[in-house]
């Protein structure tokens, strides 16, 4: 079935030839997108949605979300905001609560975080493994996450079970869990950072990896400066993640590489951190990504409206440029071509916002500017989304 | 009628005595809040409402927005956030299309704004003039805002209009201006800051609105350190906006009055200007509120809860701080005492959050929690509220 979404007042394509038209159109049919261009050249179609003169962009692209948990840590974060001593050991809650949950809790809990994400305009996400860190839990993680998820990531390197013995957890990491989680993911992940695991250990986790076929994708540079950007780009990964503390050799070696730099801007707040330095990076010829960091402890948020919003406003990025790396760059991260684009053969996902230009999502922060959302070509429905005079404001 | 709500798995309610008790409910009889207390004894009502466990508060007060106006600076803001510089001459922009809408156009766009800050929890909002700046402008702007806004604010005194002398300006705004614009107004305010008024012509205004029985605001400190805060306290108003520069005279001026201090994240977020000092304020006594400063140029938002996840995650307050700031605080900028509060006799403003814990509003930032409002007693339908049920999510 073909849709006509016509009188859109801004379509941002991310396609260079297509550039951002005003007055434009956009068929979507199946899961693809089957035409684009001027509105009143449009084709017609089985069903036609007037945006009214509404912005139109491709749906938000998350590429690094933790959603496949249990538990609550609601109170870890109030302690925190109310200055008590960050406690360590916040993963190992979460792994708990994990591993107690029956695999129908987690997939419901995981499903859900992923509808309110849909209903936000996110309509590619990534997520990860690495609330288990065993094998069978890592395997259903992995299991459970590649039922919902656009892209699934192995993070069994994501923090030693309490107890294990550092070098033959990297072991089994490598090895059997590798075996077992190759099936269910894409990407291989390592958390690179003093208290997690070193460069050494990363390396040989990652390079298992890639010998399975996987890609790779690291934790960097988050809590201080560290060796997780330039192992990221000399075993090639897609995306180095967080990128909060870098130095020149840094910037360097990413502006000569495929890597991209993923910066979390809602993890960097929601932990007090400084905002990563995305001018810089953007300048020194970097390419960037931006995406929620979704977890239930550092950044408990689906909102990519709040990412653009943050960067625009505090990071020194334009809109165009905050806006793009929420949709292209993202797709750059995961090394998709199908979608953060609006052209012809891309994948059918298109969010038109209650506002006349993305401007707005800065312009206008926190204000819920999600109008409608298609993902692979089918309309996303949700509380935030009623029709036109379906509720008349009863106020006075 | 009589309208009960109930299963509220954590009220907020501002007062001392009740606190924040867990599976409460409340009564709402016509405007009023007629009973508070735990769910187990509510009495019958003529409707009933489920919150199943979420969290209640009292609905926002935004005690501070400029909504009377037309035009638009989208532009303006685009090239503010891609480096250009900042174009002084923005209000006069503002002033220019104010004056040339009608009085339909200002009132739909004012009624615009307040229902959407409605469907965000906004239950109580102040708004000003001030893109009038001539006797017919300014007192068509209040009489607009008196139909709509909840307290109305006189800001004559925000710029001197173009071509304008600027004492002769002050003459005007305190003699006939006041006399015709009075009967619409509760609050005269003034902008004192360097380029707009200075402490004298300040004072001038702000004493010739307090003869004629209106309470004094003020706009103050926002740009630079300046004589704002001590002249509001000087003169007893009932607050002092901005309040980014502050020294240590300021503090304390502060912490021996009946002055609050309003602060306005997503202003100085928007201006790229350092956020206003919450945590010292807060630690010197001080009474503070959080606003959302809504208006076309510096602060183009509506959403009390991005001021308040910005006020946790970026000014040192812990959430309670915040929240408490953005209902009891707000209303204490506007003396009242019927709103920003859960008790018996206030009025019946109440919002729901789709979350367990106010905590939520600074843990999942940007994600849209709002749920349910009621203003005087009457349920804010919108399109970000819609039964259960009524719509599936059809996304795959
Ligand atoms: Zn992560
Ligand atoms: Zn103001």
């Amino acid at each position: 079935m073909a849709i006509l979404i016509t009188g859109i007042g801004e379509l941002t394509t991310n396609d260079p030839e297509l550039g951002r038209p005003r007055d434009a159109a956009v068929v979507l049919d199946g899961e693809r997108i089957a035409w684009v261009g001027p509105a009143v050249r449009a084709p017609a179609a089985d069903e036609r949605f007037d945006a009214e003169g509404r912005a139109a962009l491709p749906g938000w692209v998350d590429s690094h979300t933790h959603l496949v948990f249990a538990g609550d840590r609601t109170a870890e974060f109030a302690d925190r905001m109310a200055g008590k001593p960050y406690q360590a050991g916040g993963i190992a809650t979460t792994v708990a609560a994990t591993r107690a949950a029956g695999d129908a809790e987690l997939a419901a809990n995981l499903r859900r975080h992923v509808d309110e994400a849909a209903r936000q305009g996110t309509t590619c996400l990534e997520t990860k493994t690495g609330y288990g860190l065993s094998v069978p839990d890592e395997v259903r993680s992995a299991r459970i996450a590649a039922t919902v998820a656009d892209e699934v990531t192995f993070l069994g390197a994501h923090l030693v079970p309490p107890g294990a013995d550092p070098e033959s957890y990297v072991d089994l990491v490598r090895g059997r869990m590798l075996d077992e989680v190759a099936q269910f993911v894409r990407w291989v992940d390592v958390f690179c950072e003093r208290g997690a695991f070193d460069e050494a250990q990363c390396e040989r986790v990652l390079r298992a990896g890639i010998a399975r076929g996987l890609g790779a994708r690291v934790h960097g540079n988050q809590l201080g400066h560290g060796p997780g950007v330039q192992l990221a780009v000399r075993v090639g990964a897609a995306s180095v993640d967080h990128c909060s503390y870098l130095d020149e050799a840094d910037l360097a070696a990413l502006s000569g590489s495929d890597t991209v730099a993923t910066l979390l801007p809602a993890c960097d707040l929601s932990t007090r951190q400084p905002l990563a330095p995305a001018r810089r990076l953007l300048d020194a010829g970097v390419v960037i990504a931006l995406a929620t960091n979704a977890n239930p402890g550092s950044s408990y948020t689906t909102s990519m409206n709040f990412c653009v919003a943050t960067a625009v406003l505090q990071m020194g990025l334009s809109v165009e440029e905050a806006v793009w790396a929420a949709t292209a760059g993202g797709a750059r991260a995961l090394r998709r071509d199908d979608v953060g684009v609006i052209r012809v053969g891309a994948r059918a996902d298109l969010q038109v916002l209650d506002a006349p230009s993305v401007t707005h999502l800065a312009y206008r922060p926190g204000v819920p500017l999600t109008w409608r959302v298609w993902q692979r070509g089918r309309a996303v429905l949700s509380r935030f989304v009623v029709e036109e005079g379906a509720f008349a404001t009863d106020h006075p």
